[in-house]
């Protein structure tokens, strides 16, 4: 960084802190600011800046949720305060960044659970650490139907959906899991084995 | 970007307009940020927004440099006022990020002069809009010995050298072309034709 002058060392040091982001396209990115347009970059720090004050965790369903000015710092997220949303359902997913992908699909219209993480004991995640008593308590409290259970098809994963499963059908509600199987465009040839088989057995009539 | 909450869909608007980041890596980025350390993209927010208010092209050699606060916002660059620098030798490059690479390689002691691009009359770029009229200007007043043009190994590139060793030439400076070869590490086999033209052409006795 000796080679920098001072603020342009500090956003490259800053920058090179980001995932997948080495020293070489930090210069990269910090030598297009420099060059680039004054606003946009002005608009960058502004919004990254402002990123952790105006968001937060959204009070019920734990997703990203914007803090609400208009309503005293009210985190209630933009999906759970929709009225349009079937409250019977419940989509469980592992983190907020999942939730987005869900709704990107545009395939479901019930409400979401982030577990901010999934079970893993050798990595001392119990079921404390997750928001697994807040979703029980959502569903005692409503009158809930099903929960997809929407984890990654990793073994953390499966093991969490399992466990879920096990907790949740006691009160009566529907537990189910989203389909693993072949992705769209994927080729049989080049697939994993075991998508393969969780594709056969996930078969269905036509 | 409807699906993302305001605050982070401004967030990844503004990183999806760097170069080479496209929507996937700016939410990417823009997930880490939330989840992240607090301190970092504060101090990340605050590096960038200062960036532009911070930082200069040097007055002299027209390489970036840090506005200095302490000398009335003189843009004398950290090279530039380096004392123990040869003032008798120029190293003339394409963008201030080609003085920051040589300055890397820790070979040269002399002095810098940014163009700012390089000569490409089918783009409408001549000698005017580069800083050459500066260059010759700086050549005249000082006792220079020697121009070192290390321009890119380009069309652009290698037509803005001829043209320098032109124009230069006259007043009575050792103009010299760095090397091209192949780089260190590189493999006979795989390198292009040209390349290793100018390889056999700049031989030397060893």
């Amino acid at each position: 960084m000796t080679t920098y002058p001072a603020p342009l060392g500090r956003v490259i040091q800053e920058l090179s802190k980001l995932p997948g982001i080495g020293e070489k396209t930090a210069a990269r990115l910090a030598f297009h600011m420099l060059k680039g347009k004054r606003d946009d970059v002005n608009r960058l720090a502004e919004s990254i800046g402002k990123l952790r004050q105006e968001m937060g965790l959204c009070r019920q369903c734990f997703g990203f949720s914007e803090v609400n000015p208009e309503s005293d710092g009210d985190t209630l997220c933009i999906v759970c305060r929709n009225p349009e949303r079937a409250e019977d359902t419940i989509c469980v997913v592992e983190e907020p960044a999942d939730l987005i992908a869900v709704e990107k699909s545009q395939e479901f219209k019930g409400l979401y659970h982030v577990l901010q993480g999934t079970l893993s004991p050798l990595d001392g995640v119990g079921p404390d650490a997750l928001r697994i008593r807040e979703l029980l308590e959502r569903i005692r409290r409503g009158n809930i139907r099903e929960v997809i259970v929407a984890t990654n098809p990793t073994v953390e994963g499966e093991a969490t959906a399992l466990y879920l499963s096990k907790v949740i059908k006691p009160l009566g509600v529907a537990v189910t899991r989203i389909a693993r199987g072949l992705p769209m465009g994927g080729d049989l040839e080049y697939i994993d084995a075991v998508t393969l088989g969780k594709a056969l057995e996930g078969r269905r009539e036509i």
